[in-house]
């Protein structure tokens, strides 16, 4: 085994794949989009889906962060119980859900996003508290939300919002999701550039007082240094980033917060592999395909006294099945790999890993689970 | 809404994403499987690791298993627990974890699955009680397992084993998991063919009596009639089968036992889909390709008094993020379908659909949770 007992005690009782929270980086990526809304005189409304967790909630807290953007109406209730009074369910209403939104309704400011008149209806009918509405705005991602061009379509909704006693009509939300797609800060600028034009362009149309404007995507929020043509931002995921935002350039590998700890079960120096206890149900399905047109199911490393080491150079995670994971090494890391060490992978796609694995364990010795 | 109420009272309180379990299909999978294995001659040891569940476990126990597979030490520990006897962690041995095998080898009789021989040696070093030891064997899979055409590196590791003892030599133990990539009997039967033409290659190498064999992909021992040339089938994903299955034809639509049932969020019928409350962490990011090209993430269905209705023609979901799932519908099914209305959605990979939603619901109202 490798000697990760002189390198960090937290490694020593580690025996199954373990999700490792590097503290210090996520407070610095709180702390640095925290300066950044500030900087451009936005509202800092930082989405918790990606950590479903109330101490990493207090961080935020700690970095002043007071409104909160979730998206389920369970986990609004969740951080309701945990002290948060002005949070937005970034999600279209469900309304089967209709008595929950109703008890968070008259517990805290909510925020709700709409976007059929057949909705509104129902809300409207059966609203018992009053809630803040957004009319969520599709500027091109393809998910959901109204198409921004659709003027008619969004001055009825906004007319039905209005004529609703419980509603307050906030404003324009989108997720420009298609961030996701763009490689590097022009590319990820230039989906900002048509994102705002066309929210502003629907808000003219709507020609109201005070309507504001929200966007949610960690890579425009992490590349763009000026953000004052909205009023409110709402990534997530950039409180512990991961390989595909690296991948976009939303981030450097230095300021990934999270990994999974992996045991090693075998080593095929001859296949140029390793195998790790850590696989689908740990770490996602989700890849990137990289540079060289090949699946990547996250970057291994090795631990380290600060927790783990860079990404070993052509290290990669080619294949995942329930339990295992498959590591293509170079020969040098792999002589060095024997079964019973430890990996430490970084994950594609945080938010899905962290939701997977759910307690988190810090480098300092910490441990809390999510919605716990 | 539609009226699910009319159709089965189950639906009517569903509000979030919910594990529907048609008890009757798995059960009449859980004795179709057993009836394979008993026409064979073989024992049935199913893998468990896709239901992880102990009063699914009971059907299995009623249709005559008494020896079973799992994936993971904590999966095998919970097993014993439920009062399983005769487990099988078919999984390379994570030394990290010799303490907790070696409290369930004081239990139970416990079959380890072994590679390499540093692994041997730690395990030859440090058990604490007597296990069953099956070597693990690599047919043309290419995930783990030493090569079946490496007599040198199996006749090594067997007289290893040999020498421990704690150790009893069991036999060879594959996972043709490359099944997953063959269409229908025949290519299927081709796969059962070369594995078995290897495995047997391997033991009579090994020139050692009494030697079993024990093979484990659904494909196989769902579409091979005759798997008398091996001592031992360990098949999971029958029990529920998915969308997966029925794409290789190891399964008919009819015999999928689980889904997800979502409400419905929004409906953009020009756009020819509709956005459920489903998402990556209700039904997993995996993915199948269909005949036209299209990543498929799950097939949509509509409630219906027996559970599910047929799959919507020309339906399928395109895409998933982390709560939304987005359903591809032609549009007389789109017509239909209203915000609060459910979908039912077949999973394409039911281990890993059951293992993210966890509490099943059957048809009949009962509820109970994995590994609980």
């Amino acid at each position: 085994m490798n000697d990760e007992r002189r390198i960090s005690p937290i490694f020593e009782t580690i025996t199954t794949p373990t999700l490792l929270l590097n503290r210090e980086r996520a407070v610095a990526n709180i702390q640095r989009m925290a300066a950044r809304a500030r900087h451009s005189g936005v509202r800092f409304r930082p989405h918790f889906k990606t950590h479903q967790s109330a101490v990493i909630g207090e961080w935020f807290r700690q970095a002043g962060v007071s409104a909160i953007t979730v998206s389920s109406v369970s986990m609004a209730g969740y951080f309701a119980r945990h002290g948060w009074t002005d949070i937005t369910i970034a999600f279209p209403v469900n309304l089967r859900e209709i008595e929950a939104i109703n008890r968070l309704a008259g517990q805290v400011r909510l925020g709700l996003l709409v976007e059929a008149e057949a909705v509104v209806s129902t809300l409207s009918a059966r609203l018992a508290a009053a809630v803040d509405v957004w009319l969520k705005v599709d500027v091109g991602y393809g998910r959901t939300g109204v198409d921004w061009a659709d003027g008619p379509r969004l001055e009825a909704l906004a007319r039905q919002v209005e004529a609703s006693p419980r509603m307050a009509l906030r404003g324009l939300l989108t997720h420009a999701g298609h961030s996701y797609r763009a490689r590097g800060q022009a590319e990820v600028a230039a989906v900002y550039r048509q994102m705002v034009h066309r929210l502003a362009a629907a808000r003219d149309r709507l020609n109201r007082p005070g309507l504001e404007l929200s966007i949610g995507d960690t890579p425009t929020c992490s590349l763009v240094d000026d953000l004052s043509a909205v009023d409110e931002i709402r990534p997530g995921n950039f409180v512990f980033f991961d390989v595909m935002q690296c991948q976009i350039g939303a981030c450097r590998e230095e300021e990934i917060a999270v990994a999974a700890v992996c045991p090693v079960v075998a080593v095929h120096p001859e296949q140029g592999k390793a195998v790790i206890y850590g696989g689908a149900v740990h770490l996602s399905k989700e890849f990137i395909v990289d540079p060289q047109g090949r699946q990547v199911f996250g970057w291994p490393a090795l631990p380290a006294p600060d927790g783990w080491g860079p990404r070993l150079p052509e290290g990669y995670v080619s294949g995942l099945s329930q339990e295992h994971g498959l590591v293509r090494l170079p020969p040098d890391a792999l002589a060095g790999l024997h079964p019973g060490d430890l990996l430490v992978i970084l994950p594609v796609h945080s938010c899905l890993t962290a939701n997977l694995l759910r307690t988190y364990h810090t480098l300092d010795g910490e441990t809390f689970s999510m919605l716990a």
